[in-house]
Protein backbone atom coordinates (compact mmCIF):
# COMPACT_ATOMS: atom_id res chain seq x y z
CA UNK A 1 0.00 0.00 0.00
CA UNK A 2 1.10 3.99 0.12
CA UNK A 3 4.42 4.58 -1.53
CA UNK A 4 5.52 1.82 -2.60
CA UNK A 5 2.50 0.63 -4.47
CA UNK A 6 2.25 3.61 -6.32
CA UNK A 7 5.46 3.20 -7.52
CA UNK A 8 4.60 0.12 -8.80
CA UNK A 9 3.11 0.25 -12.04
CA UNK A 10 1.63 -1.29 -14.29
CA UNK A 11 3.54 0.21 -17.65
CA UNK A 12 7.18 0.20 -18.35
CA UNK A 13 9.90 1.14 -15.54
CA UNK A 14 12.11 3.85 -15.78
CA UNK A 15 15.65 3.99 -16.67
CA UNK A 16 18.39 5.63 -15.42
CA UNK A 17 21.56 6.55 -17.00
CA UNK A 18 24.22 6.59 -14.65
CA UNK A 19 28.14 7.43 -14.59
CA UNK A 20 30.54 4.88 -12.74
CA UNK A 21 33.04 7.21 -12.15
CA UNK A 22 36.58 7.00 -13.73
CA UNK A 23 37.11 3.46 -11.65
CA UNK A 24 37.93 3.94 -8.22
CA UNK A 25 34.36 2.82 -6.64
CA UNK A 26 34.12 5.41 -3.87
CA UNK A 27 34.18 8.25 -6.66
CA UNK A 28 30.88 6.75 -7.70
CA UNK A 29 28.73 9.51 -6.17
CA UNK A 30 25.82 9.39 -3.47
CA UNK A 31 23.00 9.30 -5.91
CA UNK A 32 24.25 6.76 -8.07
CA UNK A 33 25.07 4.12 -5.42
CA UNK A 34 21.37 4.77 -4.11
CA UNK A 35 19.73 4.00 -7.39
CA UNK A 36 22.53 0.80 -7.61
CA UNK A 37 21.01 -0.18 -4.37
CA UNK A 38 17.50 -0.37 -5.98
CA UNK A 39 18.24 -1.31 -8.73
CA UNK A 40 16.09 -4.71 -10.61
CA UNK A 41 18.69 -5.07 -13.17
CA UNK A 42 21.58 -3.23 -14.16
CA UNK A 43 22.90 -3.30 -18.01
CA UNK A 44 27.18 -2.10 -17.26
CA UNK A 45 29.64 -1.26 -19.63
CA UNK A 46 32.96 -3.38 -19.65
CA UNK A 47 35.03 -1.65 -17.87
CA UNK A 48 33.25 -0.73 -14.32
CA UNK A 49 34.95 -2.12 -11.17
CA UNK A 50 33.31 -5.47 -9.78
CA UNK A 51 33.12 -3.72 -6.25
CA UNK A 52 30.82 -0.84 -7.95
CA UNK A 53 28.64 -3.84 -9.34
CA UNK A 54 28.60 -5.56 -5.89
CA UNK A 55 26.76 -2.39 -4.54
CA UNK A 56 23.88 -3.42 -7.13
CA UNK A 57 23.05 -6.71 -4.83
CA UNK A 58 19.56 -7.40 -5.77
CA UNK A 59 19.84 -6.92 -9.20
CA UNK A 60 20.82 -8.69 -12.02
CA UNK A 61 23.63 -7.80 -14.06
CA UNK A 62 23.92 -8.08 -17.88
CA UNK A 63 27.35 -6.94 -19.65
CA UNK A 64 27.01 -4.93 -22.81
CA UNK A 65 30.12 -3.12 -22.58
CA UNK A 66 31.89 -3.37 -26.34
CA UNK A 67 35.70 -4.29 -26.36
CA UNK A 68 37.83 -3.65 -28.93
CA UNK A 69 39.02 -7.31 -30.52
CA UNK A 70 36.26 -9.13 -28.70
CA UNK A 71 32.26 -10.17 -29.67
CA UNK A 72 30.42 -8.01 -27.72
CA UNK A 73 26.71 -6.18 -28.59
CA UNK A 74 26.21 -3.62 -31.31
CA UNK A 75 24.89 -0.21 -30.01
CA UNK A 76 21.37 -0.92 -31.40
CA UNK A 77 21.55 -4.42 -29.77
CA UNK A 78 21.84 -2.29 -26.42
CA UNK A 79 19.45 0.16 -27.12
CA UNK A 80 16.70 -2.57 -27.46
CA UNK A 81 17.77 -4.49 -24.52
CA UNK A 82 17.23 -1.14 -22.49
CA UNK A 83 14.10 -0.69 -23.89
CA UNK A 84 13.25 -4.43 -23.08
CA UNK A 85 14.64 -4.30 -19.33
CA UNK A 86 12.48 -1.02 -18.65
CA UNK A 87 9.07 -3.27 -19.74
CA UNK A 88 10.17 -5.72 -17.52
CA UNK A 89 11.73 -3.97 -14.29
CA UNK A 90 10.89 -1.43 -11.79
CA UNK A 91 13.97 0.53 -11.86
CA UNK A 92 16.69 -0.07 -14.45
CA UNK A 93 20.36 1.40 -14.33
CA UNK A 94 22.38 1.77 -17.57
CA UNK A 95 25.90 1.87 -16.00
CA UNK A 96 28.72 3.66 -18.18
CA UNK A 97 32.40 4.36 -17.32
CA UNK A 98 32.81 8.01 -16.25
CA UNK A 99 29.99 10.02 -17.01
CA UNK A 100 27.28 8.89 -18.89
CA UNK A 101 27.52 12.21 -21.31
CA UNK A 102 30.89 12.08 -22.17
CA UNK A 103 31.73 9.96 -25.53
CA UNK A 104 29.28 7.56 -24.15
CA UNK A 105 26.79 6.76 -26.81
CA UNK A 106 23.82 8.20 -24.59
CA UNK A 107 21.63 10.20 -27.83
CA UNK A 108 20.97 6.88 -29.09
CA UNK A 109 20.30 5.34 -26.08
CA UNK A 110 18.13 8.23 -24.86
CA UNK A 111 16.32 7.98 -28.94
CA UNK A 112 15.32 4.70 -28.12
CA UNK A 113 13.54 5.16 -24.47
CA UNK A 114 12.12 7.96 -26.06
CA UNK A 115 10.83 6.86 -29.00
CA UNK A 116 9.25 3.94 -26.69
CA UNK A 117 7.52 6.09 -24.39
CA UNK A 118 10.15 5.08 -21.09
CA UNK A 119 10.73 7.43 -18.25
CA UNK A 120 14.23 8.31 -17.95
CA UNK A 121 17.02 10.07 -15.42
CA UNK A 122 20.71 10.84 -16.45
CA UNK A 123 23.22 11.02 -13.26
CA UNK A 124 26.29 12.46 -14.15
CA UNK A 125 30.01 11.02 -12.97
CA UNK A 126 33.45 11.72 -12.65
CA UNK A 127 34.66 11.58 -16.33
CA UNK A 128 37.81 10.55 -16.55
CA UNK A 129 40.32 13.90 -17.15
CA UNK A 130 38.74 14.76 -14.27
CA UNK A 131 40.41 11.97 -11.92
CA UNK A 132 43.88 12.17 -13.82
CA UNK A 133 43.97 15.64 -13.73
CA UNK A 134 43.20 14.71 -9.63
CA UNK A 135 45.93 12.15 -9.04
CA UNK A 136 48.09 13.79 -11.35
CA UNK A 137 47.58 17.01 -8.82
CA UNK A 138 47.67 19.25 -12.02
CA UNK A 139 44.68 21.97 -12.78
CA UNK A 140 42.87 21.35 -16.02
CA UNK A 141 42.74 25.04 -15.99
CA UNK A 142 44.98 27.71 -14.05
CA UNK A 143 44.97 31.22 -13.80
CA UNK A 144 46.78 33.13 -16.84
CA UNK A 145 48.11 29.41 -18.11
CA UNK A 146 44.81 27.37 -18.70
CA UNK A 147 41.79 28.69 -19.49
CA UNK A 148 40.20 26.03 -21.75
CA UNK A 149 40.06 22.48 -21.74
CA UNK A 150 38.81 20.50 -24.40
CA UNK A 151 37.45 16.49 -24.56
CA UNK A 152 37.84 15.29 -27.81
CA UNK A 153 38.04 12.23 -29.80
CA UNK A 154 39.78 11.36 -33.13
CA UNK A 155 37.48 8.61 -33.64
CA UNK A 156 35.36 9.47 -36.78
CA UNK A 157 31.44 7.34 -37.64
CA UNK A 158 30.93 6.39 -40.93
CA UNK A 159 29.36 8.70 -43.32
CA UNK A 160 29.33 11.58 -40.97
CA UNK A 161 30.54 15.14 -41.40
CA UNK A 162 34.41 15.18 -41.56
CA UNK A 163 36.12 15.24 -38.17
CA UNK A 164 38.74 18.33 -37.81
CA UNK A 165 39.81 17.35 -33.87
CA UNK A 166 43.20 19.00 -34.64
CA UNK A 167 42.08 22.77 -34.77
CA UNK A 168 40.13 22.15 -31.23
CA UNK A 169 43.32 20.79 -29.41
CA UNK A 170 45.40 23.33 -31.15
CA UNK A 171 43.35 26.47 -29.73
CA UNK A 172 42.86 25.05 -26.57
CA UNK A 173 45.09 25.58 -23.67
CA UNK A 174 44.44 22.05 -22.60
CA UNK A 175 43.11 18.56 -23.88
CA UNK A 176 42.15 15.22 -23.08
CA UNK A 177 41.55 12.92 -26.08
CA UNK A 178 39.64 9.86 -25.59
CA UNK A 179 39.47 6.90 -27.25
CA UNK A 180 42.61 8.17 -28.90
CA UNK A 181 45.49 5.68 -27.84
CA UNK A 182 45.38 3.39 -30.97
CA UNK A 183 45.98 6.66 -33.58
CA UNK A 184 48.40 8.46 -30.51
CA UNK A 185 51.70 8.58 -32.71
CA UNK A 186 49.48 10.38 -35.96
CA UNK A 187 47.76 12.81 -33.05
CA UNK A 188 51.10 14.55 -31.84
CA UNK A 189 52.56 14.60 -35.49
CA UNK A 190 49.19 16.44 -36.57
CA UNK A 191 49.12 18.55 -33.39
CA UNK A 192 53.13 19.46 -34.74
CA UNK A 193 52.58 20.16 -38.38
CA UNK A 194 49.40 22.44 -36.78
CA UNK A 195 52.54 24.24 -35.18
CA UNK A 196 52.02 22.69 -31.80
CA UNK A 197 55.45 23.16 -29.52
CA UNK A 198 57.50 19.98 -29.63
CA UNK A 199 58.31 20.66 -25.81
CA UNK A 200 54.27 20.78 -25.04
CA UNK A 201 54.28 18.26 -22.36
CA UNK A 202 52.05 15.09 -22.98
CA UNK A 203 50.86 12.03 -20.63
CA UNK A 204 49.38 9.00 -21.39
CA UNK A 205 47.19 7.78 -18.45
CA UNK A 206 45.98 4.44 -17.93
CA UNK A 207 43.29 2.76 -15.35
CA UNK A 208 43.05 6.25 -13.60
CA UNK A 209 41.73 6.06 -10.27
CA UNK A 210 42.91 2.66 -10.04
CA UNK A 211 45.37 0.91 -8.02
CA UNK A 212 47.11 0.07 -11.28
CA UNK A 213 46.83 3.35 -12.54
CA UNK A 214 49.92 4.55 -14.83
CA UNK A 215 51.13 8.10 -15.75
CA UNK A 216 53.26 7.99 -18.66
CA UNK A 217 55.20 11.93 -19.10
CA UNK A 218 56.27 12.77 -22.03
CA UNK A 219 56.43 15.30 -24.37
CA UNK A 220 54.57 16.08 -27.87
CA UNK A 221 57.87 15.32 -30.39
CA UNK A 222 58.76 12.11 -28.36
CA UNK A 223 55.19 11.01 -28.76
CA UNK A 224 55.61 11.62 -32.35
CA UNK A 225 58.75 9.64 -32.72
CA UNK A 226 56.20 6.55 -32.07
CA UNK A 227 58.66 5.13 -29.10
CA UNK A 228 55.60 4.96 -26.77
CA UNK A 229 53.45 2.06 -25.93
CA UNK A 230 49.95 2.98 -26.57
CA UNK A 231 47.93 -0.19 -26.42
CA UNK A 232 44.46 -0.63 -24.95
CA UNK A 233 42.14 2.48 -23.25
CA UNK A 234 44.87 5.37 -22.63
CA UNK A 235 43.69 8.85 -22.15
CA UNK A 236 46.15 11.52 -23.72
CA UNK A 237 46.38 14.54 -21.79
CA UNK A 238 48.03 17.71 -23.74
CA UNK A 239 49.00 21.18 -22.47
CA UNK A 240 51.68 23.32 -20.68
CA UNK A 241 49.76 22.73 -17.38
CA UNK A 242 50.57 18.57 -17.43
CA UNK A 243 53.80 19.78 -17.43
CA UNK A 244 55.89 21.37 -14.51
CA UNK A 245 54.57 23.87 -12.53
CA UNK A 246 55.44 27.72 -14.06
CA UNK B 1 47.05 2.93 20.47
CA UNK B 2 47.33 1.49 17.44
CA UNK B 3 46.06 2.92 13.83
CA UNK B 4 44.62 5.50 15.35
CA UNK B 5 47.46 6.65 17.18
CA UNK B 6 50.32 6.45 14.28
CA UNK B 7 47.49 8.74 12.65
CA UNK B 8 48.16 11.26 15.51
CA UNK B 9 51.38 13.11 13.82
CA UNK B 10 53.42 15.60 15.59
CA UNK B 11 53.53 17.39 12.17
CA UNK B 12 51.59 19.04 9.93
CA UNK B 13 48.14 17.64 9.29
CA UNK B 14 46.88 16.22 5.86
CA UNK B 15 45.20 18.85 3.33
CA UNK B 16 42.24 17.22 0.85
CA UNK B 17 40.90 19.71 -2.07
CA UNK B 18 37.38 18.02 -2.43
CA UNK B 19 34.95 18.73 -5.42
CA UNK B 20 31.97 19.39 -3.33
CA UNK B 21 29.64 18.49 -7.05
CA UNK B 22 27.45 21.08 -8.91
CA UNK B 23 25.18 21.65 -5.95
CA UNK B 24 22.75 18.76 -5.22
CA UNK B 25 24.00 17.29 -2.14
CA UNK B 26 23.66 13.96 -3.37
CA UNK B 27 25.98 14.44 -6.30
CA UNK B 28 29.29 14.31 -3.55
CA UNK B 29 30.99 11.20 -4.49
CA UNK B 30 31.41 8.63 -1.38
CA UNK B 31 35.29 9.87 -0.97
CA UNK B 32 34.22 13.18 -0.45
CA UNK B 33 31.45 12.00 2.37
CA UNK B 34 34.04 10.35 3.50
CA UNK B 35 36.87 12.97 4.10
CA UNK B 36 33.79 15.20 5.07
CA UNK B 37 32.85 13.04 8.23
CA UNK B 38 36.55 12.44 9.37
CA UNK B 39 37.93 16.23 8.64
CA UNK B 40 38.86 18.57 11.61
CA UNK B 41 38.44 21.99 9.31
CA UNK B 42 36.49 22.51 6.51
CA UNK B 43 37.65 25.54 4.58
CA UNK B 44 34.75 25.98 1.92
CA UNK B 45 33.85 28.05 -1.13
CA UNK B 46 30.30 30.01 -0.31
CA UNK B 47 27.95 27.99 -3.21
CA UNK B 48 28.35 24.69 -1.62
CA UNK B 49 24.66 23.10 -0.22
CA UNK B 50 24.28 23.37 3.65
CA UNK B 51 23.16 19.84 3.37
CA UNK B 52 26.57 18.78 2.37
CA UNK B 53 28.37 21.21 5.17
CA UNK B 54 26.62 18.80 7.40
CA UNK B 55 27.87 15.57 6.60
CA UNK B 56 31.32 17.34 8.16
CA UNK B 57 29.77 16.81 11.89
CA UNK B 58 32.86 17.29 14.10
CA UNK B 59 34.72 19.81 11.33
CA UNK B 60 34.97 23.51 11.98
CA UNK B 61 33.57 25.25 9.07
CA UNK B 62 35.22 28.37 7.77
CA UNK B 63 33.73 29.82 4.66
CA UNK B 64 36.45 31.36 2.62
CA UNK B 65 34.39 31.45 -0.65
CA UNK B 66 34.59 34.69 -3.38
CA UNK B 67 31.50 36.23 -3.90
CA UNK B 68 30.92 39.00 -6.85
CA UNK B 69 30.25 42.54 -4.90
CA UNK B 70 31.15 40.99 -1.18
CA UNK B 71 33.98 41.57 0.92
CA UNK B 72 35.83 38.24 0.91
CA UNK B 73 39.05 36.57 1.42
CA UNK B 74 41.83 37.31 -1.64
CA UNK B 75 43.30 34.14 -2.89
CA UNK B 76 46.55 34.79 -1.28
CA UNK B 77 44.39 35.03 2.22
CA UNK B 78 42.91 31.94 1.60
CA UNK B 79 45.90 29.72 0.48
CA UNK B 80 47.50 31.11 3.88
CA UNK B 81 44.39 29.77 6.02
CA UNK B 82 45.26 26.39 4.56
CA UNK B 83 48.76 26.23 5.42
CA UNK B 84 48.01 27.22 8.83
CA UNK B 85 44.89 25.07 9.05
CA UNK B 86 47.18 21.91 8.33
CA UNK B 87 49.36 23.57 10.73
CA UNK B 88 47.22 23.30 13.39
CA UNK B 89 44.68 20.12 12.33
CA UNK B 90 44.74 16.70 11.24
CA UNK B 91 42.49 16.74 8.38
CA UNK B 92 41.69 19.41 6.56
CA UNK B 93 39.22 19.41 3.70
CA UNK B 94 38.91 22.04 1.58
CA UNK B 95 35.82 22.22 -0.38
CA UNK B 96 35.09 23.78 -3.59
CA UNK B 97 32.07 23.68 -5.51
CA UNK B 98 31.89 21.46 -9.20
CA UNK B 99 35.54 19.93 -9.41
CA UNK B 100 38.86 21.33 -7.77
CA UNK B 101 40.62 20.90 -10.78
CA UNK B 102 38.08 23.23 -13.39
CA UNK B 103 38.37 27.12 -13.10
CA UNK B 104 39.10 26.60 -8.96
CA UNK B 105 42.18 28.43 -8.39
CA UNK B 106 43.82 24.56 -7.75
CA UNK B 107 47.52 25.62 -8.68
CA UNK B 108 47.78 28.65 -6.24
CA UNK B 109 46.79 26.51 -3.21
CA UNK B 110 48.97 23.72 -4.51
CA UNK B 111 51.60 25.93 -4.98
CA UNK B 112 51.19 27.11 -1.15
CA UNK B 113 50.96 23.39 -0.01
CA UNK B 114 53.83 22.16 -1.27
CA UNK B 115 56.08 25.31 -0.36
CA UNK B 116 54.87 24.76 3.09
CA UNK B 117 56.11 20.84 2.71
CA UNK B 118 52.49 19.89 2.95
CA UNK B 119 50.98 16.50 2.31
CA UNK B 120 47.71 16.98 0.21
CA UNK B 121 45.37 15.25 -2.08
CA UNK B 122 42.82 16.03 -4.57
CA UNK B 123 39.83 14.69 -4.45
CA UNK B 124 37.66 15.12 -8.17
CA UNK B 125 34.15 16.18 -8.40
CA UNK B 126 31.07 16.30 -10.75
CA UNK B 127 31.69 19.61 -12.51
CA UNK B 128 28.52 21.70 -13.27
CA UNK B 129 28.84 21.14 -16.89
CA UNK B 130 28.37 17.46 -16.95
CA UNK B 131 25.51 18.09 -14.20
CA UNK B 132 23.46 20.70 -16.64
CA UNK B 133 24.24 17.91 -19.69
CA UNK B 134 22.64 15.25 -17.39
CA UNK B 135 19.53 17.42 -16.32
CA UNK B 136 18.97 18.79 -19.54
CA UNK B 137 19.20 15.39 -21.35
CA UNK B 138 21.36 16.57 -23.98
CA UNK B 139 24.67 14.86 -23.98
CA UNK B 140 27.95 16.61 -24.30
CA UNK B 141 29.06 14.53 -27.18
CA UNK B 142 27.42 12.68 -29.69
CA UNK B 143 28.73 10.28 -32.36
CA UNK B 144 28.75 11.83 -35.76
CA UNK B 145 27.48 15.39 -34.32
CA UNK B 146 29.76 16.35 -31.01
CA UNK B 147 33.06 15.09 -31.01
CA UNK B 148 34.41 17.71 -29.03
CA UNK B 149 33.72 19.73 -25.88
CA UNK B 150 35.62 22.60 -24.33
CA UNK B 151 35.13 24.06 -21.44
CA UNK B 152 36.88 27.63 -21.24
CA UNK B 153 36.62 31.06 -19.15
CA UNK B 154 36.70 34.00 -20.84
CA UNK B 155 38.63 36.00 -17.77
CA UNK B 156 41.49 37.35 -17.94
CA UNK B 157 43.60 37.63 -15.21
CA UNK B 158 45.62 41.16 -15.18
CA UNK B 159 49.39 40.95 -16.80
CA UNK B 160 48.59 36.89 -18.54
CA UNK B 161 48.85 36.22 -21.84
CA UNK B 162 46.36 37.14 -23.85
CA UNK B 163 43.34 34.81 -23.65
CA UNK B 164 41.75 33.83 -27.19
CA UNK B 165 38.45 32.34 -25.92
CA UNK B 166 36.91 32.96 -28.99
CA UNK B 167 38.72 30.40 -31.08
CA UNK B 168 38.34 26.76 -28.94
CA UNK B 169 34.93 27.83 -28.85
CA UNK B 170 34.40 28.29 -32.51
CA UNK B 171 36.21 25.30 -33.23
CA UNK B 172 34.97 22.65 -30.81
CA UNK B 173 31.30 21.54 -31.81
CA UNK B 174 30.10 22.21 -28.27
CA UNK B 175 31.43 24.12 -25.31
CA UNK B 176 30.85 25.52 -21.56
CA UNK B 177 31.45 28.90 -20.65
CA UNK B 178 32.32 29.48 -16.45
CA UNK B 179 32.29 32.55 -15.37
CA UNK B 180 31.06 34.33 -18.49
CA UNK B 181 27.26 35.51 -17.14
CA UNK B 182 28.43 39.31 -17.10
CA UNK B 183 30.00 38.55 -20.91
CA UNK B 184 27.26 36.60 -22.14
CA UNK B 185 26.41 39.30 -24.90
CA UNK B 186 29.13 40.26 -25.82
CA UNK B 187 30.43 36.48 -26.20
CA UNK B 188 27.58 36.15 -28.22
CA UNK B 189 28.86 38.50 -30.72
CA UNK B 190 32.05 38.06 -30.71
CA UNK B 191 30.98 34.22 -31.69
CA UNK B 192 28.65 35.65 -34.39
CA UNK B 193 31.29 37.46 -35.63
CA UNK B 194 34.22 34.74 -35.88
CA UNK B 195 31.20 32.95 -37.83
CA UNK B 196 29.01 31.17 -36.23
CA UNK B 197 26.08 30.58 -37.11
CA UNK B 198 23.10 32.35 -35.57
CA UNK B 199 20.63 29.73 -34.69
CA UNK B 200 23.38 28.05 -33.12
CA UNK B 201 21.57 26.74 -29.82
CA UNK B 202 22.98 28.47 -26.13
CA UNK B 203 21.24 27.41 -22.94
CA UNK B 204 21.95 29.75 -20.19
CA UNK B 205 21.71 27.30 -16.70
CA UNK B 206 21.46 28.64 -13.25
CA UNK B 207 21.69 26.53 -9.84
CA UNK B 208 22.10 23.78 -11.76
CA UNK B 209 21.13 19.98 -9.97
CA UNK B 210 19.32 22.19 -7.06
CA UNK B 211 15.75 22.12 -7.12
CA UNK B 212 15.23 25.81 -8.18
CA UNK B 213 17.71 24.99 -11.39
CA UNK B 214 16.75 27.17 -14.70
CA UNK B 215 17.32 26.33 -18.61
CA UNK B 216 16.84 29.16 -20.44
CA UNK B 217 16.79 27.82 -24.07
CA UNK B 218 17.84 30.17 -26.40
CA UNK B 219 20.05 30.87 -29.72
CA UNK B 220 23.44 32.88 -30.41
CA UNK B 221 21.43 35.43 -32.32
CA UNK B 222 19.28 36.04 -29.77
CA UNK B 223 21.65 36.52 -26.92
CA UNK B 224 23.45 38.64 -29.25
CA UNK B 225 20.23 41.22 -28.91
CA UNK B 226 21.63 41.36 -25.04
CA UNK B 227 17.76 41.04 -23.98
CA UNK B 228 18.28 37.82 -21.63
CA UNK B 229 18.92 37.94 -17.86
CA UNK B 230 22.70 36.74 -17.26
CA UNK B 231 23.38 38.53 -14.03
CA UNK B 232 24.69 35.83 -11.22
CA UNK B 233 26.43 32.61 -11.55
CA UNK B 234 25.47 31.90 -14.95
CA UNK B 235 26.59 28.57 -16.99
CA UNK B 236 26.40 28.58 -20.67
CA UNK B 237 26.12 26.08 -23.06
CA UNK B 238 26.27 26.67 -26.86
CA UNK B 239 26.19 23.93 -29.48
CA UNK B 240 24.21 22.27 -31.98
CA UNK B 241 24.01 19.09 -28.95
CA UNK B 242 22.21 21.28 -26.71
CA UNK B 243 19.44 21.89 -29.09
CA UNK B 244 16.80 19.79 -30.63
CA UNK B 245 18.26 15.96 -31.33
CA UNK B 246 19.01 15.29 -34.81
Amino acid sequence: MGGAETDRRAGPGRVYLVGAGPGAPDLLTLRALRLLEQADLVLTDALVHPDTLSLASRAQIVFVGKRAGQPSPKQADINRMLVEAAQRHRCVVRLKGGDPMVFGRAQEEIDALQAAGIGFEVVPGVTAALAASAELKRPLTQRARSRHFVMVTPKHADGSPENDWVRPIIDADAAAVYMGGAAVTDIAKALLRAGRPATTPVILARNVSLQDAEYLRSTLSEVAEGKLPAEGPVLILIGETFGDPA
